[in-house]
Order: structure tokens, then C-alpha cells, then sequence
């Protein structure tokens, strides 16, 4: 285990580095700015792709892959597409390394030079709508409703684990449409399926909103998205599903025909979820004493630590084991029996609450005389005894009680980090002081979005979709703002 | 549709192509050697990942995440390795775009070369071994049983969808073992389970073997393989297991206390299966009216098609559907019901046959009248007539005989294309004139092995390993051989 996490009040960002690594989530790799994602990290990320990946099908959307590469000039076909991904990519150049003339090992083949530089996607609208041009021909061809699970690379200067790495994992969504209000529907639903999932799965309270022009996916008409609160007031964008009309049908030719006859263009869009999600779950739950998990997405929802001495007992606990394991599994829950005698109970204790396992059951020889057990919940660390016939309905119980509380914690938490000021002076004191979200009137234009940003390092979040829209005038300018729109500083 | 597949007996290979076009499993993209994996052929892959992602995981294995990019001093520090797979890569030189000072588009960033060069993973040992440095220090972490789901990449000059291409999709295990027979061990228990989901799940038969050393694997000491047998005679290596020897602990510096307290080297194996085995399901079973799939591997196991005319019979014909479809799905069953009013039942039948759905249930006025339904076996083509009340029974029994009859099928023409040889003459002129596996002396030379593959192109697929050994001359030279072992044309 080695020496205690840092307090999240003493550095929140040290304490969330530290956690990563020592919950064996993940560790930076060899390769700059790559990341490696351990067993345990990656089983969590497997129950998010599942969840997500059954509501993608749910809703008609089918799995595909496409090419890693990107030739440089489908990169270019979109203008603020290319100025928004060229900058800070992988550039695969060469595809062959030679023994060196010299004897010093290996270098680049100069002669296997490529006619034209491959990109390590970035992401992958412009490979896809090269594609989509050979598969849509009329109006039975739409919508196409296609998801690809990915990894994909950018060329980040700066990188946290989970947060910013330069290769992560994600799902990429790219659907073609007959109309704009469908392309339009589309990324709504899926902006729905994102805060659900969030919700739902991660127990991580979303705002969805939009973006403001500035901030938009380079290529969008409108980008979707989904907020969350971190737990040092700072905002993480955790979902975003764009509107992209009809840039990419432009760009790439992809025309269909109407039922009428007619030659139209087709309408887009594009939505993605990555391993940032991680860093949400994990920053939105954890504490002082290691990661918390919500119950949905635990690799292990259920741990029982035999407390022993000597193999008799060891024998006698395990009996008594065996078939509540066996309850818990037929129930589809996810049970670990640790009876490993390499290492001690209290060390086993620390190393699941470390690694935010829900509920811990100890047994020792007392319970054994009792017919009890002690079950114990990662989320408010409470201990109880219970009688062992109780313990499958307990238990049952006591996943669906952390799942909720969880959730209820990270919303009330959230509810009083927003915050309305109305004056640009009060907005930089809330800013400073407490953090959160700021809900303030803003006058819609680029520049006042860019002196704030200069200014303060806020940004605008997004502005809310579930809110009604009341007018007033921007805390900066003075100028009319049609509806309040939320800012924060964020990852 | 468009016009008909070449027939396999005109151009097997012609056919192979067409098929996989036809059939919407995967295409060609705009990046020279990479594949779109279309959502059809998508789906399959999904079933195979989760068959053998769940047999990995019920014999401890867990999956990871390591980066994309290998360093190129990484792939030097084993020997072999650095020979085997630094040719044909994908060199990744900078890191950054920019805009063409003459205003012609983006072009490389010269400032922005790297330090080092990074290879596009074509597998993972070195990335992979530089990490398990980090996590290795005693016997207690030990095994480490670590599998990746992952895209590679190998600059073939020469592709074919699913069988060769640049980047493919696969797995690759990378185990540690304290010991060398325990990751001797390892390397048999993958290769019992590739062979196992070959047969059970593709009905696919295999044979289970070793390489000789000039076919191993780069770095391996020795290489376990299943070899499948294609249509044509030719043969396909459908998963490889590697034990590796303590090659990669060495160059990495990989050593563990033991339970004595003493530092040993760690043991490794590496095992991987890829999108070939799509290429090997395609060929094995298919024929001259398309794909043939297993039940156990086909994304829609029955579709039902109504023959109606008129609104008011469709609408009768659905009724009936209705609880037919609910009660397949209710066992598990994937069923369509293709009830689209552009396309016409002939349309309809010709477009599944070609996708090789195992059942289809077609449903008319007469049916309605007599409360039967035809239904059609993919496998053979035959066609009944059952009564409605039987056909939740009928399609369960159908679906397990068509997954025995493919795997029955595919091992008797495995059976009759394996012949014994004595002479090289014998040996040329089966493998002219019949292909298949041939069965032959040989004297354990490379010398012999390379003379065989330079006069016939037939190559060692491997040397069996289920068969006792029998010595004997070899066919060319003479000289004493311990076994005979299988040779034949591969793809």
C-alpha cells in the first residue's frame, strides 16, 4: 500500500494523481503522454463501454471500424475542421526502420518514405465521411446510425492521467441524415443517452446545455454537452454531441436522392464519450481514504475478508462463505472471497477501500458463534452487524442505498456550487472563494467570452437547456443577454 | 444486389472477394492496406471478441490498456524481435501540422520532429515488458495474466480484406509466470482455448501443433498454432501462442523475488488471434450463393419475411409474427422481422441467403390460412413446411444441427485433405493436384524446410501435436525424421 493519500483539502490535485496510481487504475507509460490502463482501471471502463454501448444499440445504432490513419489531405477538406485538429497530431511519415550502416541499431528508412503523410486520427469525421460518400445513394440509405469504438490521439503538451492524455480510448458516434431536423433530434437523443448514462450509471449530476460559438467542435453548427462539478468546484465537461449539418456532406460529396428524385446534400452529426469519464467518476465520489465507486460500475461490488487464526478457522469461515457467495452471484452481483493468508485483514481492509469497493463483509470466529456478519459501505464508511441469513437481502439493499446516495450527494453538492451574481465583481469573488458553477448574464458575443477567459480562466460552460430562458443584461457589458449561462473554471 | 458471385470453382479467390464486398462485412478505404469493417461484419467480430473475452476471463486473465506507440529503441532490445517486425512499421516522425507558407494547405511541421521516433504497436511485447518492470517485484505478483483487445499495425505490401491488412483488430495476452513449465502451461491453455473456440463457436476444425523454428514467432522459443484448412486446399493460421522463454524479461530487466528470497528472471507467454479469423469463417463455410455463418457466431440467427399483398395481409401476417418473434427472443434467440415495403420477398430472400443468416421463416396468405409457416435452413438450402405451434422448437433444434452439420461439413473435407506421403515426388503431385495438408517425413532442417518452400511454395503449418510420433526418412533427403509433420499452402 506504501504511505496515506494526500488530503483532497491540502492539494485536490495531488490527492487525485496519487489515486489514480494507487487504486491501480492507471500509470503513465514509457511513451510521453500515453497512458497505461491497469486491469482494475480498465474493468471499470469495460462496464461504462457496456452500459453505453447497449444504449447505442437500444436506439438502432450499429458498431464499425475505421482506419487509424487519416491521409493529411482529408484532414484539409473541411476548413475549420483542419484548423481546429492539424495543430497537435501524430504524423506517421516512413513504414520501414533499417539496421543502421554504422552498426548502432535502427534507424528510419529514408527510401520508405510515404507519398502522403498519414494522421493518427484525431477523430474520425473525415475518414467516415469518405466512406459514407460510397454507402449513401438515396433516401433508403439514411439515416445511417453508426458508432465506433476507438482509440484516438492528440498531441497534448500537457497531460494528466484520464484527463488529457495524448492516445485515449473513446466512443465516436458519426450519423447521416435526409433532414435537418433528424441530424438535430439525433444529437439530442444522444446528449439524453449521455446524461442518463452519467446519471444513471456514474451517479455524476449533468447539466445539458450547449456550447457558445467559441467553444464549439471545429466543424459543428451546434455542439451538445454535458457538465459535471468536480469536487474542488471545477467543471469537466464529460459528453459532447454536435450538430455538424451539412459541412461534412459538403466536403466529402455525399449526396443522396430524395424520394422525390432530387440530388440533396446529407445532414450530420457526431457525439463521443472518452476514458476522461474516468477521471469524472473518480474525482466526483472519492475521498480522503481512496476511490468510492458507484455499485453499477464496480468491478467488484462485494468483498468478504475471512478474519482468522489458523487454517481451522480458515476452514469453518470459508464453509460458512461459500454459499452466500454463491446467493450473491445468482443475484448478478459481483463477489470477490479474499483468502489470501499472504496478507493480513486490516491491510486487506485498506486495500479495498483504497480501491472503493461498495460493500466489505468480515467474518471472524465470533460472527461464526453468532451467525453474523459485519457489513461495511465504502460510500459512508458505516459498519453494521447482520444475521447471516439476512445478508444476500442486506446486501441487496445496501448496493441500491450507495448507488442513490451517491448520486443525492454529488447533486446537493452541485446545487450549492451554483451560484447567480449579477455584477462582474461579485462573479470573480464566487470565482475565488467558492468555485462551482456561476450562472450569470453574458451578452452573446465572442469578445466578452474571451476578456472573461483572459480575465479570470472561466469559461463558459454551457448555456443550459433545461432552463427557462429569462433575459437580463451581460455582468460585463451591460449589454442584453437573452438567458443566463453557466461559467466555470474546468479541467 | 447487383449480378451474381463468381463461383468459387472459377476463382475461389475472385469469389472470397467479391463475398466479403457483397455481403457487407468489410471494404477497402481511401488508406492504402486499410479496411472498413462495416457493421454487418462488425457485429460478427463483436460475437467472436465476446466468446473469447469470456474464456479468457473464466481462466483468470484480466484485460488492460497499453499505448499505441512503441518507442524505437523499445523493439531493438530484443534481438529476434527488432528482425522480425522493424521492417514493415508505421513510423511516427512528428508531431504538429501547420499551414503551408505558400498558402497550398497543411503541411508537416519540420520544427515539430520528435526526439525519438514512435512505431505504430505491431504487437506489444516491448511496450508491454517495460511496464510489467514496474509491476513485477515478487513471486506474490505473479502470474500476471493480462490480455488487450487492440488495433495493429504492419506495413503489408500485399493485402486482402480480413486476411492481410495494414492495420487489423485482435487480441494479445502477455503473461508472467515464476516459472518455465507454468508459462509452458499457459501457452497450451491458450492454445486449447483458441482451439475450442475455433470448433465450437466458428465450427471451424483445427489442428493443434508447434512451428518449426524458422516460422516461430520473433523472440519465441516456441510457437503453438491452430492450422485451419480453406475450401481451396489451402491451409490458414488461425491463432498462435507463444512461450517466449525468459527473451523479454531479459531485455527488460524483469526479475522477481522469489519465495527464497533469491532474483529470478520472469517467464513469458504471448497469444494472439485477429480479424483474420473473419477471413477464416468466410472461407471455410461459405458458398456459391454467399456467406454461411454458424449460429453461435451470426448477428441474426432467423429472419422472417412476410409474402403479402396489400396492407391488410401484411397487417395480418405481423400479428402472427409478433408473439413468434417474442418467444425467440425470449430464449436468446436473434430474430428480424424484414417487414420493409420497398424491396420484394425475392429481393429479401436473395439479400439474406448472400448474408448467411442460418434460418429464414417466410409467412404467407396460405400460411395464415393453414397456421404454418415454411421455413429454410442456410446450410442446405432445404425448405419445409411446420405448423406455427412448432416453430419456437423447430428454429431451436434447426439452429444446433446447422452449428454441428457446418463443423461436420468442414471436418470431413479437413479429413479427406490430409494425405500421407512418402516421396517428394508423391508430395508435388498431391499438392498440385489435390492441395490439403500433406503428411511427410521431414529431417528437421531449415536447409530442407526452405528447399520444399522454394521448389512447391508449400511451408510447415505445423508439427501435429494430438498424433504419436512415428519415425521415419525424410521424403527429400533422407535422413531420419522423429515425426511426420504438415505441410501444404497457407494463406
Amino acid at each position: 500500500m506504501g504511505k496515506k493519500l494526500t488530503k483532497r483539502s491540502e492539494d485536490y490535485s495531488k490527492w487525485y494523481n496519487e489515486l489514480v496510481i494507487k487504486a491501480d487504475l492507471a500509470e503513465n507509460s514509457g511513451v510521453r503522454g500515453c497512458m497505461v490502463i491497469k486491469p482494475y482501471g480498465y474493468a471499470i471502463w469495460e462496464k461504462m463501454q457496456a452500459g453505453l454501448d447497449s444504449m447505442f444499440k437500444e436506439t438502432g445504432h450499429q458498431n464499425a471500424y475505421f482506419p487509424l490513419f487519416i491521409p493529411k489531405s482529408y484532414l484539409s477538406k473541411e476548413a475549420s475542421h483542419v484548423e481546429g485538429f492539424a495543430k497537435e497530431c501524430a504524423v506517421v511519415t516512413h513504414y520501414r526502420l533499417k539496421n543502421a550502416e554504422d552498426g548502432s541499431g535502427i534507424v528510419v528508412d529514408e527510401e520508405a518514405r510515404l507519398e502522403e503523410e498519414l494522421i493518427v486520427r484525431p477523430t474520425s469525421e473525415t475518414i467516415i465521411w469518405d466512406t459514407y460518400r460510397r454507402w449513401i445513394q438515396s433516401y433508403r440509405d439514411l439515416p445511417l446510425l453508426i458508432n465506433q469504438w476507438a482509440n484516438v490521439v492528440r498531441w497534448e503538451m500537457r497531460t494528466r492521467l484520464f484527463l488529457r492524455t495524448a492516445e485515449f480510448l473513446w466512443q465516436e458516434g458519426h450519423t447521416a441524415h435526409a433532414t435537418e431536423q433528424e441530424a438535430i433530434d439525433e444529437a439530442e437523443l444522444i446528449l439524453k443517452i449521455y446524461a442518463d448514462f452519467a446519471e444513471d450509471y456514474m451517479a455524476v449530476p449533468v447539466i445539458k446545455g450547449t456550447k457558445s460559438e467559441s467553444e464549439r467542435f471545429a466543424g459543428a453548427l451546434e455542439t451538445y454537452c454535458i457538465e459535471a462539478l468536480m469536487q474542488d468546484g471545477k467543471a469537466l465537461q464529460a459528453g459532447t454531441s454536435h450538430f455538424l449539418g451539412q459541412n461534412f456532406a459538403k466536403a466529402f460529396d455525399v449526396k443522396f436522392a430524395t424520394k422525390e428524385g432530387k440530388q440533396e446534400y446529407v445532414w450530420a452529426t457526431s457525439w463521443g464519450v472518452s476514458t476522461r469519464l474516468m477521471g469524472a467518476l473518480i474525482m466526483t465520489h472519492s475521498d480522503d481514504n481512496g476511490l468510492v465507486l458507484p455499485p453499477r460500475l464496480a468491478p467488484i461490488q462485494v468483498v468478504i475478508v475471512p478474519i482468522y487464526k489458523g487454517m481451522d478457522q480458515l476452514e469453518a469461515i470459508s464453509q460458512k462463505v461459500k454459499p452466500m457467495v454463491e446467493a450473491l452471484r445468482a443475484k448478478g452481483i459481483s463477489v470477490k472471497y479474499d483468502d489470501r493468508d499472504t496478507h493480513k485483514p486490516g491491510f486487506k481492509f485498506n486495500e479495498y477501500e483504497l480501491k472503493g469497493v461498495p460493500v466489505r463483509v468480515a467474518i471472524g470466529q465470533r460472527d461464526l458463534e453468532n451467525n453474523t456478519v459485519e457489513i461495511a459501505r465504502r460510500d459512508t464508511l458505516e459498519k453494521r452487524t447482520v444475521a447471516q441469513d439476512d445478508v444476500l437481502e442486506e446486501i441487496t439493499v445496501m448496493l441500491e442505498e450507495i448507488q442513490t446516495n451517491l448520486y443525492q450527494r454529488a447533486s446537493q453538492y452541485r446545487t450549492e456550487h451554483i451560484t447567480e451574481v449579477d455584477t462582474y465583481e461579485e462573479f470573480k469573488k464566487v470565482l475565488e472563494e467558492k468555485g462551482g458553477f456561476i450562472s450569470a448574464h453574458w451578452d452573446g458575443t465572442a469578445a466578452t467570452e474571451e476578456k472573461i477567459k483572459e480575465e479570470t480562466k472561466a469559461t463558459i460552460r454551457c448555456i443550459p437547456l433545461d432552463e427557462e430562458p429569462i433575459p437580463g443584461k451581460c455582468m460585463v457589458t451591460g449589454a442584453p443577454s437573452t438567458q443566463r449561462v453557466l461559467f466555470a473554471k474546468a479541467y
